[in-house]
């Protein structure tokens, strides 16, 4: 590959629309980001059959051919084990090899986080990557780690959650000086676990130019009182999940209040324009693409379910990661959290 | 109290507003539930003087002077111990004396629940109450339980919640045959905590006429999946806060596309009518007041910032519970859980 290009390889045979949703969300990447080539990996006839309708993304894209395909319904340890030339594996060797710069599969969750995980390994220091993803706030963006990869975290994990949101948020989102906060059940120091309190407690006397805001709420993430919100996978699971169903309930409300009358039909007439971009902003694609953060590579988790726009989207936040090289610089800053939990004499003798 | 006659004791003192908004949401709720008998716990002084404006309220109405008043940033432990005199506590010892049939207060709630746990106990077999609140679904009203007064729960008492919200379900909302569901983030069998599959597999052999659904999602909640969804109180707080986060953050987005051009202007003119309806369906003060299920009393939390007409929602919390009879009807169902739950032998013998 050449020095500009940048190289994503594919899991053609993840998600409910494979390989046609994935096909067609690398099209539009494609025009979105020129500088993109595209490695898929499946059923070779049938990614060939599909790719024939866009020249120009076959022009741009290699196919490799996988035997074996992980269903949703398969446990990680059979994936590993049972599915040596799945799709999704050699989609991941790809970015082992150096191959690719990134991947992207909207298959098997747990399946693509532990083979991540065993094949690239994970960043120097850390024991348990992250899911992570963007979330709209009334101030913009925020990120918000872990969303369901790790159910049970101890302090330093979640401290290390919090360090790789805070540099997320710095190189992709370009926030200058993100604020960080744990999520919580109430803002006063007492309040939750004592894994809570403790990684509270590490990231306050950690040193790291981080700014710590404390323990936030749920409602603060909508709100975007922190850029960053970390949290164990459970309790951001139900969060995000939370906020979903809630948007999709207010949608309904919606449109039921504008069904309601002959002037609130007319009302919506008119509106419509403005309308749609409010749609625009609470439609679930736009936020498509769970990157794991804490793995020595880039990977993106599509939503199984999301059409050829959303997989698009989660096409960009690789390339964001890819182009703004943000695993040097979790590195570098994890380095220095853990120089900062050593005690004193052995901090002044390195 | 004459027969048909439902007390409420009011802790005068407690929320921002007070003993204002306590007062004229007595107010609100005298003319809903003619019914209705009031007592006013807290300042003699401020509280008559907030009566004279209303007559009607005032003839149905006694006034209780306390002399201390539990803050907010009062540790349970502090109110127990120094605020003995407190109105919260005098409005909880109404309860307990039988002079009142349940308690509202929009005071402290860490102080609301320790000292309804100690004077007024709780029904038998319950170790630890749960805080429920009714939400919002696409299909109607749900209630979900606990929401942030226990933050480790054991399998029991996640089943005991279960069961709380499934009679509550039947005979508050109104719901034939409620559906129970415990939250989870994935709804396969093995997800989740050890505790949430023990708890599941506890409802599964209860034998209990109850219909359980299994796990459910945090997105469950506001499609209206099921009826009833019990979770730990970290979970539910998170999944309860993130939702009103998002709720506001939709409003938000609503309201700038209205904003954006004059047709849009105009078309939010014509629609208001309706717009005003979706705008009662998330007011968080619709759906004010959450429940202590499992103490042996009605006791309803009304939260701290709401204004009259959300106080007024919480005071029907409480005629609701108790015009209904729910906790007779709580243990009555517990106790075939208990049996339930007994080796084969030993039920048979009894």
């Amino acid at each position: 590959m050449s020095k500009s290009e940048i190289v994503i390889a594919l899991d053609a045979m993840g998600g409910d629309g494979a390989p046609d949703v994935v096909i067609r969300g690398a099209n539009i990447a494609r025009v979105r980001y020129p500088r993109m080539r595209f490695m898929f990996f499946g059923k070779e006839s049938a990614i060939v059959a599909g790719l024939a309708k866009f020249k120009r993304l076959k022009s741009v894209s290699t196919v490799h051919h996988a035997d074996a395909v992980i269903a949703d319904t398969d446990k990680p340890v059979q994936a590993l084990r049972q599915r040596q030339g799945s799709s999704m594996r050699l989609a991941i060797d790809a970015v082992g090899e150096k191959a690719a710069h990134g991947v992207v599969s909207a298959g098997n969750t747990g399946a693509l986080m532990a083979l991540s995980k065993i094949t690239l390994k994970t960043l120097p220091g850390i024991g348990r990557p992250a899911m992570g993803s963007i979330v709209p706030t009334v101030r913009g963006e925020s990120v918000m780690l872990d969303l369901g990869a790790n159910i049970d975290c101890d302090s330093t994990t979640l401290a290390q959650f919090a360090v790789m949101g805070e540099v997320f948020a710095r190189n992709v989102l370009g926030v200058r000086e993100p604020t960080v906060g744990l999520l919580n059940i109430g803002t006063e120091e007492l309040k939750g676990s004592e894994t809570i309190r403790t990684a509270a407690a590490t990231l306050r006397g950690s040193g790291l130019p981080i700014k710590f805001h404390g323990f936030v709420e749920a409602d603060d993430i909508a709100a975007g009182t922190v850029d960053v919100i970390a949290t164990d996978g459970f309790a951001g699971n139900i969060a995000l999940k939370s906020a979903e169903g809630t948007a999709r309930l207010y949608t309904e409300y919606l449109k039921s209040a504008f069904r309601r009358s002959l002037f609130s039909r007319l009302g919506y007439l008119l509106a419509r324009p403005a309308l749609r971009l409010l749609r625009e902003r609470v439609d679930p694609r736009a936020y498509n693409g769970a990157m794991f953060l804490g793995v020595n590579g880039v990977v993106v988790k599509s939503h199984g379910g999301t059409d050829h726009k959303g997989f698009a989207n989660a096409i960009g936040v690789a390339f964001d990661m890819v182009s703004q090289g943000i695993n040097p610089k979790i590195i570098d800053e994890l380095s220095r959290l853990e120089l900062a939990a050593l005690p004193e004499p052995k901090r002044a003798a390195l």
